[in-house]
Parts: structure tokens; sequence; C-alpha cells
């Protein structure tokens, strides 16, 4: 049975996995017919965000896995056991997680470094060329991790995609219905809530990102 | 526009809203293009469970509020301020928020009391014969809104359907893609989580509540 890794930052937009785009993730995986796992690093938050106020909540702490396990329903996995050979293709979906947890680029932007059990765990991918999809912010990771010259999107936002390509990417402007790909290397990207304004809006990208990963996988 | 209200009690299956079956039935409701508000109370959760181990998270506490605003990406009311008159339809997802910040099903069964907010503000819509879904366990507090003889599902599980009919309620068994309707009232109930074994299982019931609600809006 086809096997996808589905790597989780948390659970929440502004602090985490965004919620949507992990479900419809995974709600597409299965209609495909494929098997999936979770994986998390376990590590602390960045910090813990009031999703009600969008303040920091000071003095709170939450670790990256457990919360993580949220999404998963208790089924998610420390992401430093994570091995590429056990699986056919990986996605991220995205939210501040992806950029606060899996990286610091929130912060320090074409200056950041990215996890480098994530870094080690995608390349595992990425030498193989088996699909990978990145979607919403995560993909400002890309150029960490495929080097120069990867081409990805996270939508339309000038910043980012300006730090992108200090960083040797190279950002292609995408709608929230479609999809970039980097044919040689199989990756697949998508802006989800960097654009979209609903979850359905968010289900029209993801679920053609899935799709494309599906066609890769023959 | 019709404008549908979901009611929610926190982010994660454990200790809140079931997390899937949230975003299923607002996926669901966007694509009937009905308009949604999230509602949550504004109260302390029962308790926090690490959604990894399963154990209680001792010394830590969530907001019900704070909490559910991850799911709807802060757009969340305090269900205190909730106004059926504002709304066409209701829908409660399930997971144990239902059960333990909701109502207190989880802890005493068919002895257990309802918020008090959640039962006004859903009998604004029983009087008027409004639509209403519930999920998973969320319809074990039914019988303290609709009163005895409502027809509802959680299932097929013996002892919560006990616990039910205790209430005055009538459990109907019901597969998990499929949906338990008392037409007298325009309640509809789905097993949910419940039952499901995934994300797409628990859709395919969802969907139907959705659908069943529409056709009842006309």
């Amino acid at each position: 049975m086809t096997k996808i890794a589905v790597v989780l930052s948390g659970s929440g937009v502004f602090d985490g996995a965004e919620i949507h785009e992990s479900v419809l993730t995974l709600l597409a995986l299965e209609r495909h017919g494929f098997d999936y796992q979770c994986f998390a690093p376990n590590i602390e938050q960045m910090h813990v965000i009031n999703h009600l106020t969008g303040d920091v909540a000071e003095g709170e702490s939450r670790n990256v896995l457990v919360e993580s396990a949220r999404i998963a329903r208790g089924n998610v996995k420390d992401l430093a056991e994570a091995k590429a050979d056990d699986f056919d293709a990986a996605i991220l979906p995205g939210g501040f997680g992806a950029a606060k947890n899996l990286s610091d680029f929130a912060v320090k932007g074409s200056d950041c470094s990215v996890n480098p059990d994530l870094v080690n765990f995608i390349k595992g991918f990425a030498k193989d060329k088996k699909p990978v999809g990145f979607m919403c912010i995560a993909p400002a990771m890309l150029p960490h991790i495929y080097g120069e010259g990867i081409k990805l999107t996270i939508g339309t936002d000038q910043d980012t995609a300006d730090a992108i390509e200090a960083m040797g990417g190279v950002h292609q402007a995408c709608p929230v219905d479609n999809i970039v790909v980097d044919a040689g290397n199989n990756l697949v990207t998508t802006p989800a809530y960097m654009l979209a304004s609903s979850v359905s809006e968010a289900a029209k990208g993801i679920d053609k990102l899935v799709d494309k990963i599906a066609d890769m996988l023959g």
C-alpha cells in the first residue's frame, strides 16, 4: 500500500500546523486510498499564541509533537525517528508552525535555519525523486533542502517571495486553486491559506496537490 | 444568505471538539454555499489531555473559547452572546468536549447537566423547528434540550445508548455513513467518530447530515 508521511508542526494556524490544511490533506490522501503516518518534532513550540486575541500567551509552553497529536488523534510519531525509506511521498501542511517550529523563517526570513531532522527526512525523498508536497508558508524552507534553483510558490506575497529568492529559490506566483510543480524534483507546492479566504478555497489547491502527487506515484 | 451556527467545545478529540469533525462540517457547509459562525463557551475545559499519551496534563488549564479559536482561525464568538434568531440552523461537532465541557455526560452519564447557554441557544432553534445537527457523542445532550421521546443516534455503543434512553431519548443504532432524522423536530444526528476509523469515513455521515439540513432549509 502506498504510504505517505505527513509532517505536522503543532495544532493551530498562528503557532502550529494549520488545522484545516492538515485535515484536508489527510482527507485527500485517504480518498486516493493512500495510507499515511503523521510525524512532528519532539521540541517546544517557539511560543503559544492565544488564537482568540492573537497575542502571545506569556508563560505558556507547548510541545510540538504533543500538540500535533490533537490533529492526528494521538497517532503521531517523533520526526527524529522518521525514515524516508519507509514512505513513497511526503507532505507538509502549512501554518505558522512551519515558519516558527520547523524553521525560524518567521523570525529570520532569508537567514533562517531549518530543523535538521526535517532536512534529513525530506532529503531522503529528494535524492530518490520521490514526490514531496509543501503548502502555505512551508515552501519557504525548500531552498535549504533542495538547494538553489528549486521552483516553488507561496502564493503572491512579494516580501516572502523576495526572501525565498534571496535563499536561492525560484518563486512563481500562483492562485489559491492551483499548484506549482518542479518536475525535475517531483516537488509540488500550493498557496493554501497564504491566499485562501475559506476552507473550501484552501481545499481546491490542496486536492490538486495531492492529485498531482498521486499522478507522480503512478 | 443562509447562516449556520457551529458550536465548538475546544480543539482536540480527548478534551475538546473533534478536529476532523469540525473541519469537515465547515467544509460541507461552505460547499452548500452556507455562511457560518463558530461559537464556544467562555469557560475552562474540564481538564487538558495530552493527546500523545492520553494522560491528564496535571496543572494545565485551557479555556474552551480560546482553544476553539484554533479550529476557527480566530473567528469564534462567546456562546453566551449567540442568538438563535440570527441563524437558520445549528450544528454541533462531537469530541469529548461535548461530554466534558458542554455537558458533564462523560462523568455523570444519565445524571448529566448541560451548559445552560447551550440549552437556551438550541431551544431557540427547537421551538421554531429550525434544523439542528448533532454528531458523535454530542447527541447525548439532546434529551435535556428537546425533552422525552427525541429520536437520535450515537452509533451502536450500548452503554451510551442505555444512558440516553434513561434520560428519555429514543436511541436508534446507525452505521457511520448514515444519519438518524427526527422529522418532527428537524433534528439530524450521525455517529461520526463514535464509529469512524478514519477521516474519510467520518466525512460520509457528516456530509449526509449537512445535506439533510440543506434539504430541510429548502
